[in-house]
């Protein structure tokens, strides 16, 4: 019999305490042990709720109970839980979380403190959910040279997205029925400005890299400014708008952004709809490999906060997790990073040879509806991109496109 | 510095010996510690290729060889494999193999002679090639009670399948064109009447249940009757044909069974074409993930047993998988099993009564067409499906739905 304890009984804690109670036999069989949720932090009282028996007000009962193997994070925020996580490590007990913002701001100092105490500090639920990724990338994928990583990793975007899409809706009425149908906060900024995939993408270059990358590093635009405008141009080339979240190695550079693509249909991404959050992972010698599922939701994450209460169970008293290094990982300025625009600005047809000139040559894509021309550049720098629209007085809106 | 040595010089261990080579450093980085390939044994030689250096015809000289610490075993076929692998885990050697036929015919034995040893023997690259799946089912959704997995387990098939449904071709000239294009063998058998697929899922629903399922006990079907006329229906509905290979619990069954099915586009397979390869895994608490990738290949399939080979060094001693367990699992007559099916009879629309009649009452999707009538049925048992067809006297074509 093994003991473990929850901080924070909220969406995900109480889908921990489900998965453990409902698949105890499968626990059982997998570790060879039975596990039992001994304590449960919460301020709140669940009176008539089985957690009740459990239940907790002081993390000092956790901290200090010699039976606890393994402390499950699942507060979310920074404070208190760093600091809990920090002392449940020092005490010589695993800790699991799916916290994203305590990760991308603290995973460095919460891995060594792991390590210096022979202990593991996973993080697994903390991007995508229930989509197994980073026990993929560490250990299947651990023989590639990893590439690129880009993946569409906030649910909340992607279904506002794929309504605009589906339904030709603006922005702030798609918005506002992903917030009707629960699958929006009514204080939207951290799904819809990026926040969020910037902090999930900067763990996983992380990982990528070895070294730590700075959530803070990561050029992030959300979707707020895309149009249904956009949405035509798309359709009419067949392709995708996906927030996508990406870090990749060229040409001795690394870089890394979150902003919304253009995705052709060949690219596993492509068809990614709703909720649900994807992961492309390039490697020289294994190609592109992807991974797809729930990216949120109570019992999805909780699935993989359990899996890693197997494997601390299982590896108790062994750092058996790299992480990354703490040296830091400068990122180059995405101004030379090259790619395709699509450009939407005002005019008709008679415009194209004047964004030809500058941009390059490209391709017209539509021309004389509401007023304006899009237009598909060639593969040029953002710098010589940003240039060429300043040089024109601006353009109404443009859309990388993901090779 | 620790050493390995590859037995078989063919795509995959060259393979291997390439990621080896070129990936030497991230290697490195991930160990701690130098991979040097001291042996490769094959009845050929090479002269002029690297590999000569570190050659041998003689296994003994890997088996006697104290500072071998993993073997790699990709020569394929069951004999000699099977011998050389068991007497390299019986001298205390990790195995890492990519060999479908040697896990699905003998993997429990050396699963149990590798646990016997206090070695591991690893097949991640036995399903899928690159594509992380084994450990990710044992690793990251074992929290989960795992309910189906489907896949697309066979490029060869699937590039058929893609062509046919782009360019109209009839199975023959698909599979000419692949044979020419070098995406099937000139003896096509393993590939096309789902053989291979067979032994993979095989494997994989050995993993999910925890216990040995035969590959034998699974009934196949290949996509040697798929016909040009069931891609016109398939168009018709917006639906894919896929090769599919699945296992499934339900209603206190166990069902496995590789053939053809209709696909929808909400199903994360459907769109997962030409080469490529797709493993759907069905857990009580993550819901639907999916994993994507090349399926084949030599360097994607080594990138897998290079992955096996780190995991191999880094618990040298120490038997880390579980595997699944010497008893073997019964499946259930598929006859119980219930679907839709898409069924295609003689006749014209005057039938659509008799056939709901026979089935039950579905859909008609296309009538009168090469003097043919197309009718999806409601969901009903195999077994009756097979009834209603023999009292119509037998129909033409029949495709199952996946769900």
């Amino acid at each position: 019999m093994r003991q473990i304890a929850i901080m924070g009984f909220g969406t995900i804690g109480s889908g921990v305490f489900d998965v453990v109670n409902t698949n105890r036999e499968i626990l059982r069989k997998n570790l060879g042990e039975e596990i039992q949720i001994k304590h449960v932090l919460d301020l709140r009282d669940f009176p008539g709720h089985p957690v009740q028996a459990v239940l907790t007000h002081d993390v000092n009962v956790i901290l200090e109970d010699p039976e606890v193997d393994v402390v499950v994070e699942t507060m979310g925020g920074l404070e208190p839980a760093f600091t809990f996580v920090r002392r449940a490590l020092e005490a010589g007990k695993c800790v699991a979380t799916s916290n994203k913002e305590l990760v991308a701001q603290h995973g460095t100092e919460l891995l060594r403190v792991a390590r210096e105490n022979s202990v593991n500090f996973f993080f697994g639920a903390s991007v995508g959910g229930g989509i197994p990724i980073i026990r993929p990338l560490l250990r299947s994928l651990c023989a590639d040279d990893v590439e690129e990583i880009t993946g569409i990793l906030n649910g909340t975007t992607n279904y506002i997205l794929t309504k605009m899409a589906q339904e030709g809706s603006s922005f702030e009425d798609a918005l506002r029925e992903a917030q009707d149908n629960g699958f929006a906060e009514r204080k939207p900024e951290a799904d819809v400005e990026g926040f969020d995939a910037c902090r999930k993408i900067a763990i996983l270059s992380s990982l990528m890299l070895g070294r730590r990358v700075d959530f803070a590093d990561i050029p992030t635009e959300g979707i707020t400014g895309i149009t249904k405008e956009d949405f035509r141009y798309a359709a009419k080339l067949g392709w995708s708008i996906k927030l996508l979240a990406s870090s990749r190695k060229e040409n001795g550079h690394v870089y890394a952004m979150v902003a919304p693509g253009l995705v052709k249909p060949g690219h596993p991404l492509f068809a990614v709809c709703d909720v649900f959050n994807a992961i492309m992972v390039h490697g020289n010698m294994v190609d592109d490999v992807m991974f797809y599922g729930r990216g949120a939701g109570s019992h999805a994450t909780a699935s993989a906060v359990t899996a890693d209460i197997l494997c601390a169970l299982r590896f108790r008293h062994q750092n058996v997790y790299a992480g990354w290094d703490a040296e830091k990982q400068a990122l180059s300025d995405v101004g030379s990073w090259e790619k395709q625009f699509l450009v939407r600005a005002a005019g008709d047809a008679s415009r194209e040879e004047e964004l030809a000139r500058a941009f390059g040559q490209g391709i017209l894509v539509d021309a004389g509806v509401d007023g304006e021309i899009g237009y598909l550049t060639p593969v040029i720098s953002e710098e010589k991109f940003a240039e060429a629209s300043a040089a024109l007085g601006g353009v109404r809106g443009r859309i990388r496109v993901q090779a």
